[in-house]
Order: C-alpha cells, then sequence, then structure tokens
C-alpha cells in the first residue's frame, strides 16, 4: 500500500504511533446489539450527583475563567490534604499540580525527561499510551516483562528490571496497581527501586491511578510514602477511576517542588491547564469521596471474587485474583491470538473484552475483563462468556 | 546561581523553556488594590448562560464518560456546518478533531511535525505558546518580525518571510488576526504563503482563534477558504475568545482528512481528549452563539475605537487601530523596556498590562492592553493611564 504523502510528511514517530488494539476490538464490536461491553477501563457507574452539583455551583458562581496553570488552590490544598493523610507524611501543596487528565500528567512528566537518544523503562504488561507518548517524543521504549507463578500471579523480577538500565535510561515508568495485570508492587521491591534510581539518576514516574481500588489495604503502597520530597519521584493521579469521572479530564501530578515552576511552564504550553470549573468538582470528589468509594470497592471486590468463582474454574482459563484495580486478567489454553479470541467472544458471546496484545511485552494470549459494573451485568457477561471458553 | 539538581537533570529544553513574562507583571502586580487587569487574553464577561445550561444539560443526561477521541459526533457535526456556513466551503466532519484547548491542538499538530534538527517560521510579534511549545520538541524556532509602516499599522514582507525557510521548515506557524497586534493576512499575502508552503512542501498551521472578531468583516479571512482539503494546512480554533469560554478548555482543528487519524492518536496519547459534557456545551456555543457574539464585537469595537480616539492622541503613543483581536497594541516614546513600563504602570496608573517583550521578535517597547471589558471598565483604564502615559 502507497502511503498517504500527507502523512508520510508527518514525523516518522507520529505516523508509526500504534493505534490503540482495544480502539480496533470497539470498532470491530460497537455496533453489534446487546454486546456487554468491558473493554475499556471505565467503570458504567454514573458521575456521583454531588460531584455533578460541585461542577454546576462552579458554573453559577462564574468561575469560566483561566485559572492558575498550577491548578486552583483549594484544589491543591484538598489534595496535599488528602494525600497527607492517606500515606501519612505531608505532601504539601507545592508539590502538588493539575493536570488537564492522568495522561496530560504523564506527557508533561515525559516531555520534561525525554529526547532522542533517551530510553524509558516500563514493566509490562502495561496500557499502552506512557510508551506511545514516549515514542511520540523520540525516545526509545524498554519493556521488561513481568513474570508470571504457578499461580497465574505476576512477580517483578528486581535484576532483569536493573538490567534494562543504562546511561541513557531518563526514567522508569511504573503503574502499580498495574493496569491491566492489577499486579501491585510492595514495599520492600519498592525501595529497593527507589535506591537503584536514586543511586543512577534515574527518574521513577509512578503511575498511581488504581491506588485506592486495592482489596487488601485502604490504598496500595505507594512511592510518596517512601521517597524523600526531593527524589526523582513523579507520582501521576486521576478522578477517573477513583470517583466515576473519565469524561471530565482532570489529574494531576505529585512533584518535587524543586521543579514544580518547570511542570507548570510545561503545563502552559500542553494545555494551558484543565478545565476551571471541573477542579472545584475535583475538590467536591476529594473531600466528600470516601463513602461512594467504598461502595464502588465493595462492589468490584465481589465482582473480582465472583469472576474468579466462576471463570478461574474453566479448565483452560488461567487467573489469579487480582489484589487491585478493575480488571480480571486472564489466559485461555489454546488461544494464542488474543485479537482473535476478542472478536470470536464479540460475535459468540456478544461480550467485549480488550485483547492482551494492546498492553505490549507479555500481554499477547491474554484478555482484560474491566469489571467495573453492576453485578448483574457481570453475572450476565459471565453467563455468556463461559460457554464460549470451555 | 547554582542552579537546582533535580532541576539540572531535567532535559535542557524543558529548563530553558521561559516562563511567561505575562506570568510576571501578574505576579508583580496581582495584589495590588483595585487594580484594573488588562494583561491576559481574556475577556471579564462571564461564559453566557445558555452555554452553561447545554453543559449542566449534558451533566444531568450523565455525559461524564470518555468520549470519542475526535470529539463528539455532535460537536463536528456543529462545527462543520458552522465552518462550511462561515467560508462557504464544505468543511466535512471528518475533518475536524476536537482538543482540550487550542493550545492542546497546536501542540498536537507541532508533535505531528517538531523534533531535533527540523524548525518552524513564526511570524511575530506573536503571543508565545506556540514557540514555546516548538522548543520544548526540541525544534529550532525562527522569527519574522512584521515591518510598521509610518501609521504603525503591521505589513508582512513576503521575500522576508521566505527568505526564513529551508530544507528543515516544517511548518509556518501564523496567527491572523494576530495576537497580539491584530495584523491580520489578507487573500493576495494569503495565496502567495500557501503557494510558497506548497512549492516547499511545508505545512501552515493557522491560528485562527481571532477570527471572529474582526471589525471591518463579519470573518477574517481563513486559509480554508483558498486551500484544497488535502493541502498542508491545520487551522487551529478554540471557544476561548469568540465565546467567552477561556476555562473550559476546548479546542478545535481542522486538518486534511487523510491525517485525521494520526491527529486523533496523538490526542490520545496527549490528554486522551477534551472533557466530554464541555463538548456538549461548545455544540451550544456553535448552533446558538451568533447573537451574543455579535454584541460582544460591538462593545469591543467601540472600545477599541475610544482607545483609539483617547490613548492614540498622547504625543508619546504610537498606536494603530487594530483590524481585529480585542487588543491594543502601542509603544511608547522613551520607554524601550516594556516590563519596567507595565510595572511602573501598575504603580501609577493601578492597570496591569502586558508586556510587549512576551511576543518574541518586535515586541520588546510595546505593551498589550486587552480591551474585551464593559466600556466603563475601558474609560476607567484609560483615566488612569492617560495621566501616566503623557
Amino acid at each position: 500500500m502507497t502511503p498517504d504523502p500527507l502523512v508520510a510528511s508527518l514525523r516518522q514517530a507520529a505516523q508509526a504511533v500504534p493505534g490503540s488494539k482495544i480502539g480496533q476490538i470497539f470498532e470491530y464490536g460497537r455496533d453489534k446489539p446487546g454486546l456487554i461491553p468491558m473493554w475499556f477501563g471505565e467503570s458504567d457507574v454514573p458521575t456521583p450527583d454531588f460531584i455533578k452539583r460541585a461542577a454546576e455551583d462552579a458554573l453559577a458562581q462564574g468561575l469560566t475563567k483561566y485559572s492558575d496553570k498550577r491548578g486552583v488552590t483549594p484544589l491543591r490544598d484538598a489534595l496535599s490534604e488528602y494525600l497527607s493523610g492517606l500515606y501519612g507524611v505531608t505532601i504539601g501543596e507545592d508539590r502538588i499540580r493539575a493536570a488537564a487528565s492522568g495522561m496530560s500528567a504523564i506527557m508533561i512528566a515525559l516531555q520534561m525527561l525525554v529526547e532522542p537518544g533517551k530510553n524509558v523503562v516500563f514493566i509490562t504488561p502495561l496500557w499502552p499510551n506512557a510508551s506511545a507518548a514516549t515514542r511520540i517524543l523520540g525516545g526509545e521504549v524498554r519493556e521488561v516483562q513481568l513474570d508470571v507463578n504457578q499461580h497465574h500471579e505476576h512477580v517483578l523480577d528486581l535484576d532483569k528490571l536493573f538490567a534494562a538500565f543504562d546511561d541513557n535510561t531518563v526514567a522508569l515508568f511504573v503503574a502499580s496497581p498495574s493496569n491491566p495485570t492489577g499486579w501491585t508492587l510492595r514495599e520492600p521491591k519498592m525501595r529497593a527501586i527507589l535506591e537503584e534510581c536514586r543511586r543512577r539518576g534515574i527518574w521513577v514516574i509512578a503511575d498511581e491511578v488504581y491506588a485506592r481500588l486495592c482489596y487488601d489495604r485502604h490504598v496500595a503502597p505507594s512511592f510518596l510514602e517512601i521517597a524523600d520530597p526531593e527524589d526523582r519521584v513523579i507520582a501521576i493521579n486521576s478522578f477517573s477511576k477513583t470517583w466515576c469521572m473519565t469524561g471530565w479530564r482532570l489529574g494531576w501530578a505529585v512533584v518535587p517542588a524543586s521543579i514544580g515552576r518547570v511542570f507548570e511552564k510545561v503545563t502552559e504550553f500542553n494545555t494551558s491547564g484543565a478545565t476551571t470549573f471541573v477542579q472545584w468538582a475535583g475538590v467536591a470528589a476529594v473531600k466528600g469521596g470516601e463513602p461512594f468509594l467504598e461502595e464502588q470497592k465493595r462492589i468490584c471486590q465481589a465482582n473480582r471474587d465472583r469472576i474468579q468463582a466462576r471463570l478461574g474454574q474453566l479448565p483452560r482459563v488461567r487467573l489469579a485474583k487480582a489484589p487491585a484495580s478493575f480488571y480480571a486478567w486472564f489466559s485461555v489454553e489454546g488461544e494464542p491470538d488474543s485479537m482473535a479470541l476478542a472478536k470470536r467472544l464479540v460475535d459468540e458471546a456478544g461480550v467485549g473484552l480488550a485483547p492482551g496484545a494492546a498492553f505490549g511485552a507479555g500481554g499477547e494470549g491474554h484478555l482484560r475483563l474491566c469489571f467495573a459494573s453492576a453485578p448483574e451485568t457481570v453475572e450476565r457477561a459471565l453467563d455468556r462468556l463461559i460457554p464460549a471458553l470451555r
């Protein structure tokens, strides 16, 4: 196929940026009547009313003008109080920067670090966006695949990870709890990673978006708990998953105070900041969101356990109970092609799952099922999936 | 001063990205009691109620989930109809891409084109963000300064412009009507630019954010009127200035359909799109915004004329009537240092203006005054400025 001449005139890195395979399966199945969509990383629960009301109140008060590029002060203050309480360490508002999504915060962090000749190490399987952003910026993507033990659980081999670092490594990107696997870094390995990154001068970009969807703890372990304020750690978070606010486009980063000014400047030249009245809705979510979150977590945990009990007992299915996240991540014996399997499940079961091939090294041969849905929906999906996966 | 070691560990291009001089004067004067702020490019009129209501309706309908990364279909359709009507040429929805601000659309366009070794040509004086974004991406910034005639009007010398192009020039960035000068490209020169860029394979990134604030026409001339759909033209626009929606963070790009898919992918990895319910407010603005816009334009035109009549008659002030935009751009004889003058005006007049040094080559020695305010506010500001500028 001759490439389109206009596409060919764009940067090679932009032309080559991979399209999302989740998008591909969505396009394949979107028009199928009655399909149960579990392909996106998104709860089917609407944003709670108290958060919507906060946005409406802000609109009524005329908070429709440009905001502080760091994020409005009440949001930085609310996040400072929330995070300090969550982790038992002081996270000052001078370390908090709002962004027009967690994705935007990641892009900004990468722009501060990545250029041609530099590389970023990613622990995979991993949602594809951060490595795609690295590629757009001309950086090299290095993938270090989690091992899988006999219980189908994921295990990080630190030697393998550290062997991927070299003098051109500017950052380690680690999503813990992980999307898609739910793998969660525990404190001893987290400390070892921090030590090695300190020693080598490598930044840690910690994607902690699923920190609150951790089933055996109140919150997943965070680099913010163990790092010094001036360690080379950028912790990324988002309102999307925790408070069912995917469409609101609001995220934040915790950065060392010393680089806060650079982060703010780069924000200015990326998006010029997040929607002003959405930031006020964010204040409401942070301050009043705990009961809602607890309820969502309870539902998700029951869904997870139900999936484990029903799908996990199928002889061909290999599935571990995820300690965190709202995903089931499983492989099916004799089904090496995840896109083919995902398409078959659209056709035969009327259920939309994400193909593992979307998630980098170690992803192929797996499927990701988002169970942030009503329990009845999950049961209905299981009723359809089980005959097709026997 | 020893640079902070963490800042020093960031990319040189990120460290060096210039802070906004508008931000600097804002920080200098923000706490002065009674100051009249005219430094930002923002109307003091709140977003009209019919637009706010559309956002509230969308929230009530639960439109709080991820949206199509191209922008929701009703927004692309509404913009297609709006632009096709405005310019008398068909601009299909397949050419329209929403973004989380005009700035974000510019960053995405630049990421498709700019990498180290490449350069972008900018016609200056110019608001600083697009050149800063180019620098962040490792590209070279080339400035071609507008000439000024004896009436203090800006004139583009095409020979000078074309001489700045070389084989590494990937794009010309042209803001017409210009922020800060109001300079507006007319059709003959626009055609000549398009021809030269066609000949050399250079993309035109046309910032047309002020297109509707054009006082001698219904809309400023646009590259969209004269270009073929598959010309290398990316037209950037925003809801911010036209419909008083600066804090909403919604913009769009018109691109050749053939690169629409790349733009969508790069959007995914920058912000993953604009706030969903804000896009529905955008639909309302586009469909029902004309009466509001006409009224704003009438007020701005009267403000412009009043400023010309009062400020323009001061012997030291050099000011031309801007054909478009909501800015007065002027120099003051004997005042070469725009930041010093801007600070003096904060101190002595209690009026906040943007220093011309913020706007690249040809900016120093000037001030930018945003007159998108109530006429009384403008009169009050003039009453204070005139004694200080005599």
